[in-house]
C-alpha cells in the first residue's frame, strides 16, 4: 500500500494564488490612500507576532500602520526583545512562549517570524487553534511536512500566507503587471539574476540545504510568478568560485554559483543565475522578452545622485546592500496585503501552494545539478505519500513504482494539476489556477 | 525717525540653520533604526495639528511613527475632516477651532498646516501660548509679518521650524552631503531645475504672488542650502509660454517660465530655471560642478523597469508626478526631524530665518525681472523697519534714505550679517551662521 | 563722415545658413550611402589644404573619403609635415607656402587649417583667386576683418564655409532636428553646458581674447543653432576658480568659469555655463524644454560597458576627453558636407555670417560681464563702419553717434536684420534668413 | 581503416588566435593614429576583393583607408557592381570572375565576400595560388570542408583570417580587455544575449542550417572569446514563438528562440539566449560576473539624446537596427587589423581554428537541443576523419568506434587539444593556444 506516491492536498480552504490576484500591483503611495478604507463597521482584526528579530520588527511596523488591524501580543524566547517590541509598538502583551500567542483567545491571526525549523509545528498549532497564519518562507524545511502544514490549514479553514516578499517589490511587480497587460506581447524568455553581496560563513552553508534551497528558491518562485504558470522541468548547474572550503560539502551545498533553465508551458523558458557574491551590492534583476518588446528591471539605489570625477563616472552610492534594505518596502506591502485579506476576508496573495511549489522547484534543481540532466518537477512531487492530509512522508527510492506503472488515478490527477503535462496544457486553454478551481468545484 | 530701514531679529532663541546640522543626512531605513532611540526617561512630547488637508494627513502619519511624540488634538474648519483624521491616527481630541489646539494646555508643539494667510497669526498665537511651532512654508505672505513671526517665537523662547521639505529629499541631501564632504572639491557652479507637470489655473496664479514667490522660492532656497552660504544678488528673467491669458497679470504673475543667476560669495554662481509645465512629470534636478568633479541628481521613478518596444525604449513609468508623490518621504523625514529636535531639545533643521531668506530671495527675483537688472538682496531686507521685534512694516520708497546715506550702524551690522559683503566674506573665513552666532554671543 | 556705424555685408554670393539647410541631419552611416552619389557626369572638385597640423589631417582624411573630391596640394610651413601628409593621403603636391595652394590653377577650393591670425588674409587671397573657402573657426580675430573677409567672398562669388563643427555632432544635430520637427513643441528654454577637461596654460589664456571668445563662442553659437533664430541681448557673469594666477589678466581673460543668459525672440531664453576644468572628461551637453516635452543629450563614451565593483558602479571608461576625440565624426561630417556643397554647387551649411554672429555674441558677453548689465548684440554690430565692402573698421567710442541719433537708414535696416527688434519679430512672421533674402531680393 | 575519427589540422602556418593577440583592443581613433605607421620601407600589400555586395563595399572602404594596402582588383558576378565599386574606390581592375582575382599575379591577399557556399572552394584556390585570405564567416558550411580549407592554408603557408566581426566591436572588446586585465577578478559567469530585429522569411530559414548555425554561432564564439578558453560541453533548448509556419522544418530550423548553457574549464558557465525577433532594434549585450565585480554592455544608439514627454521618457531614437549599422565600425576595424597583419607579417586576430570551433559549437548545440541532453564538443570533432590534410569527411554513425574504444593516439591528442578534458585543464596551467603551440613545436 505504501508503494505508490500519494499526494493529498486538502481543499476545504484552498484559495487562489497571487496569479489571479489583481490587487498585487500596489503603488508606493498606496499606504496613504489605503488609510481611507472604511473600517467603521467591522471589528478590528487582532493579531499576534511570534519572533521579534529584525524581520519580526519589520512586520510589526507594517501591522501598526495597517488600518483595522490591532497587535495584541508578541513573543520571543529572549523575552526582553518581546518586551521592547511591545513597548515600541504599543502592544499590550508580550511573552517568551510562542504557544501563548497561538492559544491567546483574543488573537485572530498569527505572524510566524521564528526560525525555519519551528514553522511547520507552529502552523499546525495555529490551524488547531483556528488562527489565520502568515508564515515567513519556508513553510517547512521538508517536503512532507510542508504538505502537512498546508493541509492542516485547509482542513481547519484558516488562511495561510507564505512570505515570498519579492513578489511585492515594486520592480518585479511592475514586470508582472506588464505581462498581465501584454505590454510586451506574449512571453518568450524570462531571465532573473540574483547575487548576494558576500557569501555566508561555512557554518551557515553546511546543512543549509544547498544553494537552490537557501538562495535560488526565491528566483525559481519569481520565474513562476512572472510566467503566470506552473513549470515543467529544470536543468541546473552549479560550481564553486569564491570560498573553496565548501567544495567538500555534499550536493548543492558545495556550490556558490548556479545557473538554471526552467521549461514552462508554450515554449517559454526561464533562465536563472545566482551567485553568493556580487561584491557590488545586492543584485536582483529580471528581464522578460515578449513577442512585441522587452521589459527589464535594474537594481535600486538609495538616491539618484551620480558623481563624475577624473577616475570614474557613476552612481554616487552603491545599490541597496542586502535583502532587508532592498526589500524593506516589499516586506511592509506584503504584511499590509495580508492584513487587507484578513479585514476583507479575501484571498491571500501568496498561498501555501506557492510555498510548496517553490520548495519542489529547488529540490528538482538540486537533483538536476547532481545528475546532470533535465528533471521534471513531477519526479519530486510524486515522492510524497500522504495516508491522511496531515500524515505525509517521502517514499524511499526502492519503494517507487516500477517504470510504466502509474500511481492511482486520484493522485495522478492531483499531480497533473500541480505539474501539468505540456501537450495537455496546449490543448486545454486556461491556467493552472482556473483548472485547479474547476477541479475542486470552486 | 521712521525714515531708515530697521530690521530687528530678536535673538532669545535663535538657533542654527540646517547649514550646520550634521543630522540632516538621513538614510531611508533610518525610521526603523531610529525607533530604538531610548525614550524611557522622558515624558512624551504632546502635539497638536492645525489643518487636516492632505499635507496635514502626511504630517500626522509621520508624527504617529515618531518615537516619544504623541498627537493630542487635531483641528480643521470642516470638523468632519478633523474627526476622520483623529479616528485614523488614534488622536483623542478633535475640533473645528485652531485656537483650541494652540491654547490646549496638554499641547507642547503645534503643526501649522493651514492655508498660508493664517500662518503668521497662528505662529504668533503659538508663541504667545508657549508652544513650539512647525509651520508649512511660508511663515507669512508678507515680509514684515515674517520678521514679526520669527521675532515672536524668539522672544517667547519657542522653537520655530519652517517646512522646506526639499531639504529632506534623499537626492538633494546626497548632493548637500557631497559638498560638505568636498567629494567634488570646492563648489564652482550650482544648477537647479524645477518644472511643474502642468500650470495652475488662472485663478491660482492671479494674486498668488508671482512665479518667484509661489514656485521658484523652493529652488532659490535649494541653491542656498547647497551653497552653504548666503547669497549676494540675483538676476532674473521671466516669460510666458503656456497659458497666454496670464500675460495680463501684474509683475511676475505674468510669467510661467523664469531663469535666474544668483551670485554667492567666492565667485560661486547658481543658475535656476523653472517652468510651470514640464508635461513629462515633476522635474526636480540639481547639478553642482566642483573643482574636482560634478554631482548631479535625476528625477525619481516609482520603479526601475524599462520597456523596449518598436517605437520607444525608455522607462516603463513616468517619474513621480507632483510634489506630494515626489517628496512623500521628505515630508515624513522633515516631521521626524522636528520631532527629534523636540524630544532631544535640539536645534531645528530649518529655522525661521531660512524661511525669511527664501522670501527675500523671491522678492528680489521679482524686482530683478521687473527692472531688468541685478538686484542685491540687501535692497529688499533694508526696507523692513521694526519699531519693536513684533511691530514691523515696509518702508515706502519715498521714505528710503538718499544714496550715500547709510542706515544706522546697528541695523547695518545686522544687514551685513544677513547679506554679507563679498570682499569681506573673502577676508573673514567662516560662514554666516558662525559669524551670526559670534555676533550675538552664542 | 566716419562718425556713424556703417555695416555693409555684400550680397553677391550670400547663401542661406544652416538654419534652413535640411541636409544637416546626417546619420552615421551616411558616408557609406553617400558614396553611391552619381559623380559620373561631373569633373571632380580639386582641393588644397593649408595647414597639416592635427586638424588639417582630420580634414584631409575626410576629403579623401568624399566622392568626387580630389586633393591636389597641401601646405605647411614645416614642409616635412606637408610631405608626410601628402604621402599618407596620396596627394600629388606639397609646399611650405600657403600662397602656392591659393594660387594653384588646378585648385577649386581651399581648406584653411592654419593658425587663426592668418585666416582673414588667406580668405581674402582665396576670394581674389576665385577659390571657394572652408575656414576653421574663427574667420578672423577681429570684427572688422571678419566683415571684410565675408564681403570679399561675397564680392568674388566664392563659397565661404565656417568650421563650427559642433553643429555636425550627431547629438546636437538630433536636438536641432527635434526642434525643427516640433517633437517637444515650441521651444521654451535652451540650456547648454561646456566644460574643458583642464585649463589651458597661463600663456594660452593671456592674449587669447578671454573665455567668451576662445571657449564659450561655440556654446553661444549652439544656442543660436538650436533656437533657429537670431539673439537679442545677453547677460554674462564670469569668475575664477581654478588657476588664480589668471585673475590678474584683463577682462574675461581673468575668468575660467562663466554663465550667460541669452534672450531670443518670443520669450525664449538660453542658459549657458562653461568652465575650463571639468576633471571628468570633456563635458558637452544640451537640454531644451518645449511646450510638450524635453530633449536632452549626454556626453559620449567610447563604449557602453559599465563596471560594478565594491567601491563604485558606473561607466567602464571616461567620456571622450577633448574636442578632437568627441567631435572626430563631426569634423569628418563637416568636411563631407562642404565637399557635397562643392560637388552639387549647393549652399554651405555654415556661412560666414554664422561665424560673424558667433563673434558678435562673444564680444557682447565680454562687455556684459565687464559692465554687469544686459548688452544688446546691436551695440556690438553697430560699431562696425565699412567705407567699402572690404574696408571696414571699428568706430572708437568717442566717435559714436549721440543718444537719440540713429545711423542712416540703410545701415540701420541691415543692423535690424542681423539683430532684430523683438516686437517687430513678433509681428513679422518668418525667420531672419527669409527676411534677409527678401531684403536683398533673392 | 575508415573506422576511426581522424582529425588532422596541418601546422605549417598555424598562428595564434585572437586569444593571445594583445593588439585587438583598438580605440576608435586608432585609424587616425595608425596612419602614422611607417610604411616607407615596405612595398605596399596588393589586395583583391571577391564580392561587391554591401559587405564587400564595407571592406573595400576599410581597405582604402588602411595605410600600406592597395586594392588591385575587385570581382562580382554582376559585373556592373564590380565596375561601380572599382570606380568608387579607385581600384584599377574589375572582373566578373572570382578566379581572376585569385590568380592575379599582382595580388598578395584576397577578401572573400561571396555567398557562403563558395567560401571553401575559394579559400582552397587562394591557398593553391599562394594568396593570403580574409574570409567572411563561415569558412565552409560543412565541418569536413572547414578542416580541409584550414589545412589547405596551413599547408600553403598563407594566412587565413575568419571574419568574426563582433570580436572587434568596441563594447565586446572592452569586456574582453577587462577580463584580460582582471578588472572584475576571475570570471564566474558569462552571459550574452542576441536578438534580431525581425525574423527572416521562411525561405531563408528553410535549409539555412538552423538557429544555432545561422544566428547563435556568433554568440557561441563570443562566449569563447570572453572566456579566453575552449569550451567543454553545451546544453541547448529551442522553441518557436513568432512565425509558427517554421515549426514544420527539421531540427533547429524550427526554432526562432534558443537558450544555451556552455561549460568552460574551471567551473565557468556561459548562458546564451537568442531570438529572431526583438522588435526594439538589434539587441546585442554581454555581461560577465567576476570574483570582484561585474562588467556589462548595453546596446548602441545613434546619439545620446533622450526625450521626455507625457507618455514616455526614454531614448530619442531606437538602437542601431541591424548588424551592418551596429557593427559598421567593427567591420572596418576587422579589415584594418588584417591589413596590419599583412603589412607587418604578424599573426591574424581571428584564425581559421576560431571559425572551426564556432562551427563545432553550433553543431553541438543543434545536437543538444535535438537530444535534450548535454553534448560534449568532442563528440562533434571526433566525427571528422581526414585521410590527408585536405581530404576529410564525416564518419557515419555506424562507422563510429564502439564505446571504450579510443581513436588512435595522434588523433586523440589533437582532439584533446581542441576540446580539452576539464580535470586535465585544471592540472595543466596555460591556455589552449599555449599548449597548442607547445604541442606543435612553435
Amino acid at each position: 500500500m505504501a508503494r505508490f506516491s500519494s499526494l493529498i492536498i486538502s481543499l476545504v480552504a484552498a484559495r487562489a494564488s497571487a496569479f489571479t490576484n489583481p490587487g498585487s500591483h500596489v503603488p508606493r503611495q498606496a499606504s496613504v490612500l489605503r488609510m481611507s478604507v472604511d473600517t467603521d463597521n467591522k471589528d478590528p482584526v487582532r493579531v499576534g507576532v511570534i519572533g521579534c528579530g529584525r524581520i519580526g520588527i519589520v512586520h510589526l511596523g507594517a501591522i501598526n500602520k495597517a488600518p483595522g488591524v490591532v497587535p495584541i501580543v508578541v513573543s520571543n524566547p529572549t523575552v526582553s526583545k518581546a518586551e521592547n517590541a511591545a513597548k515600541q509598538f504599543g502592544v499590550p502583551k508580550f511573552t517568551a512562549d510562542a504557544m501563548e500567542v497561538i492559544t491567546d483567545p483574543d488573537v485572530d491571526a498569527v505572524w510566524i517570524c521564528s526560525p525555519s525549523q519551528y514553522h511547520a509545528e507552529q502552523i499546525k498549532a495555529c490551524a488547531a487553534n483556528g488562527k489565520h497564519v502568515f508564515c515567513e518562507k519556508p513553510i517547512a524545511t521538508d517536503l512532507a511536512e510542508t504538505v502537512e502544514a498546508i493541509n492542516a490549514c485547509n482542513e481547519a479553514g484558516v488562511k495561510l500566507m507564505t512570505g515570498l516578499q519579492r513578489r511585492f517589490d515594486p520592480n518585479f511587480l511592475r514586470v508582472r503587471q506588464a505581462l498581465i497587460d501584454k505590454e510586451v506581447g506574449d512571453t518568450i524568455i524570462i531571465k532573473t539574476c540574483s547575487r548576494d553581496p558576500s557569501p555566508p560563513p561555512y557554518e551557515y552553508v553546511k546543512g543549509g540545504g544547498g544553494i537552490f534551497n537557501d538562495m535560488a528558491v526565491h528566483d525559481l518562485d519569481m520565474t513562476r510568478f512572472l510566467a503566470g504558470d506552473d513549470p515543467i522541468e529544470i536543468l541546473a548547474v552549479g560550481s564553486c568560485h569564491i570560498d573553496k572550503s565548501i567544495e567538500d560539502l555534499p550536493g548543492s551545498e558545495a556550490f556558490d554559483t548556479a545557473t538554471c533553465i526552467i521549461r514552462y508551458p508554450n515554449g517559454v523558458n526561464a533562465m536563472v543565475d545566482v551567485c553568493r557574491q556580487s561584491s557590488y551590492g545586492y543584485d536582483q534583476r529580471a528581464e522578460v522578452l515578449g513577442t512585441s518588446g522587452m521589459i527589464a528591471t535594474d537594481n535600486v539605489y538609495p538616491n539618484t545622485a551620480k558623481i563624475f570625477k577624473n577616475d570614474f563616472t557613476g552612481n554616487a552610492d552603491m545599490p541597496y546592500d542586502f535583502f532587508l534594505s532592498r526589500y524593506f518596502e516589499a516586506y511592509v506591502t506584503e504584511t499590509e496585503e495580508f492584513c487587507k485579506s484578513l479585514v476583507e476576508d479575501g484571498p491571500v496573495p501568496c498561498t501555501g501552494i506557492d510555498g510548496l511549489v517553490a520548495l519542489v522547484m529547488s529540490l528538482a534543481a538540486d537533483k538536476s545539478a547532481a545528475e546532470n540532466r533535465w528533471v521534471k518537477f513531477s519526479e519530486i512531487i510524486e515522492k510524497v505519500y500522504c495516508s491522511s492530509p496531515t500524515e505525509c512522508s517521502l517514499i524511499a527510492n526502492d519503494e517507487m513504482f516500477p517504470e510504466g506503472f502509474k500511481p492511482s488515478s486520484d493522485i495522478a490527477d492531483l499531480g497533473k494539476i500541480v505539474l501539468p503535462d505540456v501537450d495537455e496544457q496546449k490543448k486545454e486553454k486556461g491556467n493552472f489556477m482556473d483548472r485547479f478551481k474547476e477541479a475542486v468545484g470552486l
